[in-house]
C-alpha cells in the first residue's frame, strides 16, 4: 500500500471508529496489553535485530538503551495500555450549548479529530503508547518512526493492531509506514484532507522539519530551553533544591532547566554556594561575566548559549537587574515550555507569572513537573509549545476536537 | 519598515498587549469606532481611489459592492466595534485547574493567542471587525488586505491604530501591510516564532495557497459545499421551507447549500414540487439520472459538481438510497462546514448528527445559521472547517489559548 493508501484506509475507519462504544475501545486496549505479553518472544526477537544494526552502526549507548526492550519494558508497556483503558473516555462528553430565542438547540459535544498521524524517532514504547492513546479517543493513527527502531515498531504494531481489530476495532484504524524512506515523511505530512493533524517527537531537528514542511495542522512538542529565576531575597536553600532538581534530576528531557538568571541582589549571599552545588552535581557552568569572575572554571557564554537546549549537564547562567530583565530575557530565548521564579515576593511571582509567555510557568517548584502524569492527567502524548490547540502537557482531550450539533423543528434564518 | 520588522513590533506589542485591562481595551474599542466616523471624509477618500481602480479594470459589480463604502456601512463598522466592546472580555478566565497531591496548586488561564496574522480580500470592514476582535481578546494583528482595496483598508487600518494607542493600547498592536505585493503573504506566513496563527479570509484559493505554504499555524476558514438531505417521510413543506431558506436567501455565502440529497423514498411526493419551487427562485438544477429524468432542464451532474462551491443560485441534486448513503456522501464531498437532515425519524436524525464529520450538524433546521451572531457569540472572525483548535463559528474564546500556572512551596520531583 501507499501512503497514500494506508491514510485513505485511516480516514474512513476513523469514521467508524468515531461510533465505537468505550466498552469495544476498553477491551481494545485490554487485549493489546495481553497481546504484548504474549508475543514477546517475537518483540524482542525483533527489538534484538534492531540492537544489532545499532551496534552495527556504533550507535552511542544512550540511543542504544533508548532503543532495548526486555521483558520488564514490554510489561511497563502493557501496563500503560491497561491505564489507558482506565482513564475517562473523552468523545462524546458535551462540552457546552444553548437554546436560543428561536427555539434551536445548540450542543457542543467533544468528538475525535479523526486521522492522527505521529511521527517520532528511536523509542520504541512510544509506538504502544501513541497507539493506545490514540484509539482511547477515537482516533485513528499512522504512525512512522525512527529507521533505527524499524523491526520492533513495526512488529509492536502488528501485535497490536490485530489485537484491536479481533476486540471490534475497525480495520484500518492503525497504520504503521513501514518505508524507513525520508519521503514518507514528506508525503505524510501533506495529506491535506486525509490527515488531520501531525504531533512530531523527537528532537529538535525533526520536529522542526516537520512544521517547516507540512501543510497539514501541525502541534510543535516538546523543545525546552526552560529557566529558573531567582529573585533577591528568595528562600536560597528552596532554590537551590529546586535548581538542583530541574537541572541534573534528568538532564535530557524537555522540562529540565537550561539557563539559571539570578537578581544581583541574590549573587552574593546566593550565586558562590549555588554554582559549587552544581559543580558536584557534575554540572559545567557556562556563564555570564560577572559569574565568570566569581567561578574560574567557568566558561563564557555566547549570545547562542542563552538559545540553547544543551539536553545534559551544562548550564548557563546569567546575572539581572530585576525580574523585569528576568521576564524579558525568557521572552527573548526561551521555547514557551516551563519557567520558573524563585521568590517570597507576591507581586512578583503575579508579574512573573502574567508576564512570562510559556505553557507553565512556575512559582517556587521545579519545572520537572511539567508532565501529564504529573498534572494529574493519567497520560501525556506530548507537551505542546506552541499556542493553538493545545498547550502545554497533553492528553485525551488535547487528542480530541468538538462539533456543533444544531436542532429545531424547521427554523429558517429571517 | 519589512514585514519582519512588523511582526518584531508586533509580538513585542503583544506582550505587553496581554496584561491591559478590559476597562482600557473597551475604551480604545470605543475611541476607534468614533475616529471612523470622524474621520469619515477622509475614508470615504481613500475608498473612492479604491472603486475607481476598480472600475478602470472592470471589476464585477457585486465585488465593486462589497468594495463599497458609504456613510451607513461604517456607522455599521462603527457599531460592530462597539458591540465587541461590550462583549465579555475573555482574557484572564480561569478556565480548569486543581491541587495536586504534593500541595502544587495547577491554574489553568486563559490567555491571548500572541500575534495573529489575517490575510483577506476586497471587504474593507474586515479591517475594523479583525482589529476589533484581535484587539478585545489581548492580541497583536498584523493584516494583509486584497491589493483592490488598499486605499480603504491603509486609511482605516491609520485610523484605528491612530485612536488605539491614543486610548493606551501598546504602540504596534495594530499593523497593517502596505506592500500589495504577493511575496508579503509568504514572507508573513513563514515567521515562526513571531506570527502565532495566521487565519485567511476568502476565496478558496486564498485559503488553500495559505494553507499549502505556511509553516506558522493556521486555522482553514469558510470554504462550504453544504448539503440538505431530505428523509423519506419528512415534513416535506418544512423540507421546502429549510431548502428555498438554505439555498436561495444568500447563496454567495459558506453556509448556504450547495447539494441537495433526496432519499429515493421522498422522490415521487417530494421532488416534483420542490424543484419547481427552486426553479421559481431562479435555481438552475444539476441533477443525478433520476432528477435529469423528472426535469428536462436539469443539467447532468458531473464528479466535480458534488465537490463544487457554486457560490450562486446553482444546486446539485441526487437521489439516495437511505440515511447511510446521504452520510457517505456528504462525508465524501463535504467541506466539514454544515450539513442537514430533515427528517421526522428520531433514530435517523440521531445517526446522522453523530456519523456526519463537519462543525455543525443540523436536524430540521437551515444550515445558514452557523454564524457565531446567530450562535450567541456576539462576534465572528471566521468559520474554521478544520478540526485543530477551533471548529465551526470562531468568536473570542477562539482567539486566545491558555497557560499553566503552578504554584508551590518548594516543590520538587521525586
Amino acid at each position: 500500500m501507499t501512503i497514500r493508501e494506508q491514510a485513505m484506509e485511516a480516514a474512513a475507519a476513523a469514521r467508524k471508529l468515531a461510533a465505537v462504544s468505550p466498552a469495544i475501545k476498553n477491551k481494545a486496549l485490554e487485549a493489546m496489553a495481553d497481546a504484548l505479553l504474549a508475543e514477546q518472544e517475537g518483540i524482542l526477537a525483533s527489538n534484538a535485530k534492531d540492537m544489532e544494526a545499532g551496534k552495527a552502526k556504533n550507535m552511542k549507548a544512550s540511543l542504544l538503551d533508548r532503543l532495548l526492550l526486555t521483558s520488564a519494558r514490554l510489561a511497563d508497556m502493557a501496563d500503560g495500555l491497561r491505564q489507558v483503558a482506565a482513564l475517562k473516555d473523552p468523545v462524546g462528553e458535551i462540552i457546552g450549548g444553548c437554546t436560543l430565542a428561536n427555539g434551536l438547540t445548540v450542543t457542543k459535544i467533544r468528538v475525535p479529530l479523526g486521522v492522527i498521524g505521529i511521527i517520532y524517532e528511536a523509542r520504541p514504547n512510544v509506538t504502544a503508547d501513541a497507539i493506545g492513546l490514540c484509539l482511547k479517543s477515537g482516533n485513528a493513527v499512522i504512525l512512522k518512526g525512527g529507521s533505527e527502531a524499524i523491526h520492533s515498531n513495526t512488529k509492536i504494531a502488528a501485535v497490536l493492531r490485530a489485537a484491536a481489530e479481533e476486540a471490534g476495532i475497525p480495520a484500518g484504524s492503525i497504520q504503521f509506514i513501514t518505508s524507513t524512506d525520508h519521503a514518507a515523511v514528506q508525503e505524510l505530512i501533506t495529506l491535506n484532507g486525509l490527515v488531520d493533524v501531525v504531533i512530531p517527537r523527537g528532537s529538535g531537528r525533526l520536529i522542526q522539519a516537520v512544521v517547516g514542511n507540512a501543510s497539514v495542522p501541525v502541534i510543535e512538542t516538546g523543545v525546552g530551553v526552560c529557566h529558573t529565576f531567582v529573585d533577591a531575597g528568595a528562600d536560597y536553600a528552596m532554590a537551590e533544591a529546586i535548581i538542583i532538581n530541574a537541572k541534573t534530576q534528568r538532564p535530557g528531557v524537555c522540562n529540565a532547566m537550561e539557563t539559571l538568571l539570578v537578581h544581583k541582589g541574590a549573587v552574593q549571599e546566593f550565586l558562590p554556594h549555588m554554582l559549587q552545588a552544581l559543580k558536584e552535581k557534575g554540572v559545567q557552568i557556562i556563564g555570564d561575566e560577572t559569574v565568570c569572575a566569581m567561578d574560574k572554571e567557568a566558561l563564557p557564554a555566547t549570545e547562542e548559549d542563552w538559545a540553547t537546549e544543551y539536553g545534559d549537564l551544562r548550564l548557563s547562567v546569567k546575572v539581572v537587574e530585576n525580574t523585569d530583565e528576568a521576564i524579558e530575557h525568557i521572552n527573548k530565548y526561551g521555547t514557551k515550555h516551563s519557567e520558573c521564579i524563585v521568590t517570597r515576593s507576591f507581586a512578583n511571582a503575579r508579574k512573573f507569572q502574567q508576564m512570562v509567555d510559556a505553557a507553565c510557568v512556575y512559582a517556587n517548584a521545579s519545572t520537572r513537573f511539567t508532565d501529564g502524569f504529573q498534572f494529574g492527567f493519567g497520560a501525556e502524548i506530548g507537551i505542546s509549545t506552541q499556542k493553538l490547540h493545545a498547550r502545554g502537557p497533553m492528553a485525551l482531550p488535547e487528542l480530541t476536537t468538538y462539533k456543533y450539533l444544531i436542532s429545531g423543528d424547521g427554523q429558517v434564518r429571517p
